[in-house]
């Protein structure tokens, strides 16, 4: 997709969100009608494919070609104290991710996947957001435009995820400068901390929103502010998806928290999107209420990498295998319920 | 795996129900410390790869053999107008499920399971049971034999599914007897039943109840009395899965009625089950929590077939490819947590 090279380019794109194709809906709609079974009875896999119907543009939706793109960033706040881990893991998961060795890698190939991982200048960490913006304008225009890179119409489908050690301070950041409330009610244990570290993650939070809090409140300012390379590329990804018509599954919290600025402003940007899953990370469900969005899996994962959009994907795939594979009441020769 | 061809060897199976191997799960245990994720990080994988383990007996559980054996009878009580089809429909989907055009043979290609589908005696609906028990102990018998003969060591997996119109009606009534509680707490809408026939289905209940509630509480009664054939066939191959130690994913609230009366009698029968999903049927929910099991999946599905243990399936194969295919914090040279 072509970058977003200014401010005002990301604004107009965000002003003018394609929707879904009615046409291909419809058709879809009457399908699953006709289907031998009880109507309805496949739940939500039943509005999956019509989900889908409707982004792909077509009555029987597939997913022949589905990307994880997965995106990593570093973080001034990281010095901090606001993780367990310490920052030099993000480059090494990274490296762990082109070695094939990690969740991601595993989830991605089960559901049939293409992994594409984006390191965005993991060497230059995002300022502390406590201090300054964690990014300059070209910075941030630079990670959206990478995340617009990660897309291409021809995907079916693409998963997004995040690997970025702090990162999950700056979507608890994120999440309240967009929808309000003490940092306590967005903060939570990220990859596992707790006691003194995770007061000191909330203290972090409540320093960002003093000092961001009267910004403007525009997307773009949001994600310089207090989001990180890897949250904006994701957010970029989003919208350069969506100009592209190409379904999005989100994964956690952080990945959530990255559409946050967006949604705050353009509530009908997470149409494209589902929901992966809901995370352990105790704030994940609020913020998927707020985003609009209900989450397809909830099994206590809290892993990041869009591994829990991965999982998620086989669901997809059950939805589109019912809906393409079964026979009609007429072809099968069952009687209709009453 | 052979016949319980009397009510004693049934019993005797139940009295001496086999464990998992222990040492299995403390390797998979071990080898989940080792991987590069923050311990416990994936959640419901995590522990299905130490259950898939346990049962196993392999401290790298696979499925290469999967089955979803579906079972389908018809029922008396059918009669009594308790469903939204007639029930000339469960023989026809018995032929959908043969020619390839029904959910579950979608979703069981999708999930890389094999179908088997059982018909048994579709031409002798059980009887009334609010005149009869539904069955002599014969057919009980022979019904039990039917699930046990669809199970054989040699599967990873086994997912249990059925077919039969009126089947929720008899599942409710085995519920009610098992767990207590009035009729109205265990009936819903089952293929899609309102108004004045789910107040049938519910006077149906209460009179099963009625009839049968003083009778013998042993599980063989119960199954005979308000169960079906294809729901004692699953209580069989539940059964014979244990013996065998192969891990069973259960389906919806038939499925789970099935094993009402195992477990009413001997809880830890459920303990190589896992719960692929909560169904949209309202007493599913009360029905797992008094069978001990936390459904995988909460998609509003209420069709039957097993069609929600196969999506699940999905999120098993996720489990094992991560537990499989990660490397080890050695291996990928990645800093540990704090």
């Amino acid at each position: 997709m072509s970058a977003f090279d200014s401010v005002a380019a990301f604004d107009r794109a965000l002003r003018s969100l394609p929707g879904p194709d009615a046409g291909s809906i419809e058709a879809a709609r009457r399908r699953q009608a006709a289907l031998t079974k009880p109507a309805g009875s496949l739940g939500r896999l039943e509005e999956i494919a019509l989900f889908l119907a409707g982004w792909q543009g077509r009555a029987r939706p597939r997913i022949e070609r589905g990307r994880a793109a997965i995106f990593a960033g570093n973080h001034g706040v990281a010095a901090r104290g606001v993780s367990a881990f310490p920052p030099e893991v993000t480059a090494q998961m990274v490296a762990n991710f082109r070695a094939g060795g990690a969740a991601i890698n595993a989830l991605a190939a089960a559901a049939g996947l293409e992994l594409h991982v984006t390191p965005i200048a993991l060497d230059r960490p995002t300022a502390d957001f406590t201090i300054a913006p964690a990014m300059d304008e070209s910075e941030c225009l630079e990670a959206l435009s990478a995340g617009a890179a990660a897309v291409t119409p021809d995907f079916d489908l693409i998963v997004l995820g995040e690997m970025g050690i702090g990162n999950s301070t700056a979507a608890a950041a994120l999440a309240a400068l967009c929808f309000g409330g003490p940092a306590e009610q967005w903060v939570g244990p990220g990859t596992g901390v707790a006691g003194d570290a995770l007061a000191r993650k909330a203290d972090v939070v409540s320093r960002a929103i003093a000092r961001h809090g009267s910004a403007p409140r525009t997307p773009f300012e949001m994600l310089r502010r207090v989001g990180g390379r890897e949250i904006a590329a994701m957010a970029g990804a989003v919208l350069a998806a969506r100009l592209a018509r190409v379904p999005v599954m989100l994964d956690g919290y952080i990945g959530c928290a990255a559409v946050a600025p967006l949604a705050a402003a353009y509530p009908a940007i997470t149409a494209h999107c589902l929901a992966g899953h809901r995370s352990a990370e105790p704030a994940h469900g609020r913020l998927l209420a707020r985003l609009g969005l209900a989450p397809l899996l909830d099994l206590g994962m809290r892993l990041g990498e869009g591994s829990g959009g991965a999982v998620a994907v086989a669901v997809v795939r059950a939805a589109l295998a019912a809906h393409d594979g079964m026979a009609t009441f007429a072809e099968a020769g069952v009687s209709g319920g009453s």
